[in-house]
């Protein structure tokens, strides 16, 4: 056992400061998420292993974290798989159960778990923490929070709308300036796909795209003509993802060059939600990036990323789109949705960096009551109760030590009072409070004390 | 993979109502807590195995969640220690990390490894999730919350008092009655066990006392008897612990039989103790209980555990004590501290049973709007953002389905209002309100609309 605990690498400790301004910004999201009408559940850290690995199969492996099966489970080892190097299948004669990656597929098994109690459309919310066995880095926890709001069960693209509203709600609240988001459709990729020629290989298509924020839009640009032998399309297409376009200008290229009579569906959509939100000036600016593709997710329609101007080198602070077939694995078909995810993590990177804390969040030290012996506490534990039962917090120094210690633990502690009520003023029936900030001593006569001092 | 998804046995699911009530009974926990100057931390769920299986060496096993190592490292498994049946360190080949059992443990580390930065006597108080590996049966929780206030680096009896006075505080606020709290000191059990003369056997002693709430108290003092070759001693024992005394009654007895001149310093604290819980008459009540004992804890003074006379089945729903050599094992000496744990799981059942959750828990579901078509959406948008901004939850259905069906939804979600503006209430410039607990309709102007609503 080493001599010296720590953390693990790739997790924190939260101390008071920290942990209430975190809360800040949760209690933002929540109060947002709230106020459109999504109820807050929560499920456990653990879920099965069959269930987990239903999104990534056995590439899972990589980042999820497998807890190993309790008591005499573990005698069922199967050594010859790890003989064999099949590390995968000696994981699974180990494990049934793992930590929780993030909270989409814990949704998608509460919907199909709970289909008969559930009413849809289904709107949840749920803050809680997800886990990865990422190689730990600056900035990249094994441990960290979501913050998901999600809809189950209807294709509404008032939804799309209200997801738009949700991040403005969110980061106008936040006071964060400059937030983009970025918008693309998971259709109109295909269609851009079907048209160049490449539709066979939409998933690479996808990477490629995907890689665009790693190695930069040029070298991306040359991998797709070494790819793919179309070099007039790709740079028609690169011109279009270079000069970001407005959502009308989007939406006009893709008539005229990729969408078709097919796609009526789509362009009415599209049209729609650019209506919606034109007419809605309190939502955060929008870009219609065609270069936007989210990855290997679950996504099959419109698709948000959102990131600050300010801020690009820390990446999204929020993202998320519709997808169709979540719940099918579960078997709970015909059952589209739509979610977006807050990264607490990063917000609170911006917030701390940008000084956007409001300066009334402190480690909430507010009386520290000096002991002069049990005494003299006893004598005024009434007074005491009372300002606690008034909502104030009353830390009583527990021994009774030297003055001057005491008072160097209430300014390293930042309480804003100190009560004083010793030999002398007990004599003289009187309570002295000392104001912390400004050094000023205000004296109570004992009898009326609590009120007083809560007049101030 | 299997068809029906659940979640894993022994975790558990909290749809939107069971999480407010939780909710409930952790902010009044937190506000007791807060109230008097504790201030909140949170740690890591995962922890190095080094730093849990520290308190319960290799005995953790069966209890610990332990955590296979990512990557690569499953390659250095030492299987021959498996096929010499040596399981732990078979684990211990393949697991460096585990999931956290109790709050305590990480206490201890997070003390030990921030000293520099926290001012002692630290207060603190942390409501996380703990996890264990015990078969789950009904009432006992695989993945459950605990509640702990501590206070690190302080003697003073003043905390020993100001534990009774968080239970009392809490479950006053929780409005549950007939709760009592057992208390007993360490010293005093090793008081009495050198007095009759099996002071080599102190750890037998406490483990046989523990069984009294299971087996019943006729046959541990069988089990007594025929362990420990000293009738009478056992006899006189019992009579006391049977009769259960007052305050007073027990340190007198004490003092006769048990304690000597060398007790002193633990006599003056008990009489401290014992005077300054007679004065307070908010404190819940107290039984000087010497069958009391705690298991195989830390503690090495004062012990607490509080039951509720009416549901004693249910079994403890806060406990705690006082520890000394807590953080030594982390290089700390010298570090005396205490501190108390409630259970939330069992305090829910209670309030569940008794129907003490307040009535004015729900789910939370306030307003919805009726979907005549995005149009007229469009039209109110303005009036449901201020709605929205006035604190008001406000569900917009997402699709323009058939009138019944949303009044259907809205039924068996428990809105308690609807508003409805179609094309009549568009042709009339009116927006149409029903209380959905009444069945009235009001009927307002749409241009004050929002204003008129509040005022409600």
């Amino acid at each position: 056992m080493s001599n010296k605990p720590t953390n693990p690498k790739g997790t924190r400790d939260f101390n008071p400061l920290t942990l209430q301004r975190r809360r800040y910004i949760i209690n933002i999201i929540r109060s947002v998420f709230l106020s459109y009408g999504y109820n807050e559940i929560e499920t456990p850290s653990i879920e099965n292993r069959s269930t987990l690995y239903q999104k990534y199969g056995s590439d899972g492996d990589k980042f999820i974290f497998n807890i190993i099966n309790s008591g005499e489970k573990i005698r069922k080892a199967d050594i010859s798989s790890f003989n064999n190097k099949k590390f995968n299948d000696f994981i699974s004669s180990i494990s049934e159960k793992g930590l929780r990656f993030d909270l989409t597929v814990p949704l998608a098994r509460y919907v199909s778990q709970h289909q008969n109690e559930i009413s849809f459309p289904f709107k949840r919310f749920q803050i809680q923490n997800v886990w990865r066995a990422d190689r730990p880095q600056k900035g990249r926890f094994q441990e960290f929070t979501q913050c998901d709001a999600d809809v189950v069960g209807s294709n509404s693209i008032l939804l799309e709308y209200e997801m738009l509203q949700l991040f403005s709600d969110v980061f106008k609240k936040l006071k964060l300036d400059n937030v983009r988001v970025r918008i693309n459709h998971r259709k109109v990729l295909n269609a851009i796909a079907k048209k160049i020629g490449i539709k066979d290989n939409f998933h690479e298509f996808i990477i490629l795209l995907d890689k665009i924020d790693k190695i930069g839009i040029e070298n991306v640009k040359n991998e797709f003509k070494s790819k793919f032998q179309i070099n007039n399309e790709i740079d028609k297409l690169f011109e279009l993802i270079i000069n970001k376009s407005s959502a009308n200008n989007y939406l006009e290229v893709l008539k005229n060059d990729y969408l078709s009579e097919n796609d009526k569906d789509l362009i009415n959509e599209l049209e729609l939600l650019i209506d919606m939100t034109e007419k809605n000036k309190d939502l955060l600016e929008i870009d219609y990036d065609l270069s936007l593709a989210r990855g290997l997710e679950y996504y099959t329609g419109l698709i948000y990323e959102v990131s600050m101007d300010s801020m690009s080198e820390i990446g999204s602070i929020g993202a998320g789109g519709r997808y169709k077939d979540l719940t099918e694995a579960f078997n709970l078909k015909d059952n589209s949705g739509i979610g977006i995810s807050f990264g607490l993590e990063r917000i609170y990177l911006i917030l701390e960096k940008n000084g956007l804390f409001p300066k009334n969040i402190t480690i909430g030290n507010d009386i520290m009551v000096i002991n002069f012996g049990n005494k003299y506490i006893s004598n005024i534990a009434k007074n005491i109760n009372q300002l606690r039962l008034a909502g104030r917090k009353i830390f009583v120094y527990p021994d009774n030590i030297k003055l001057s210690k005491q008072f160097t633990y209430s300014d390293k502690n930042d309480f804003k009072y100190v009560i004083i009520y010793g030999e002398s003023e007990n004599e003289k029936n009187i309570v002295k409070v000392r104001n912390m900030f400004s050094g000023k001593e205000e004296i109570f006569e004992i009898e009326n004390f609590t009120k007083s001092f809560l007049k101030k």
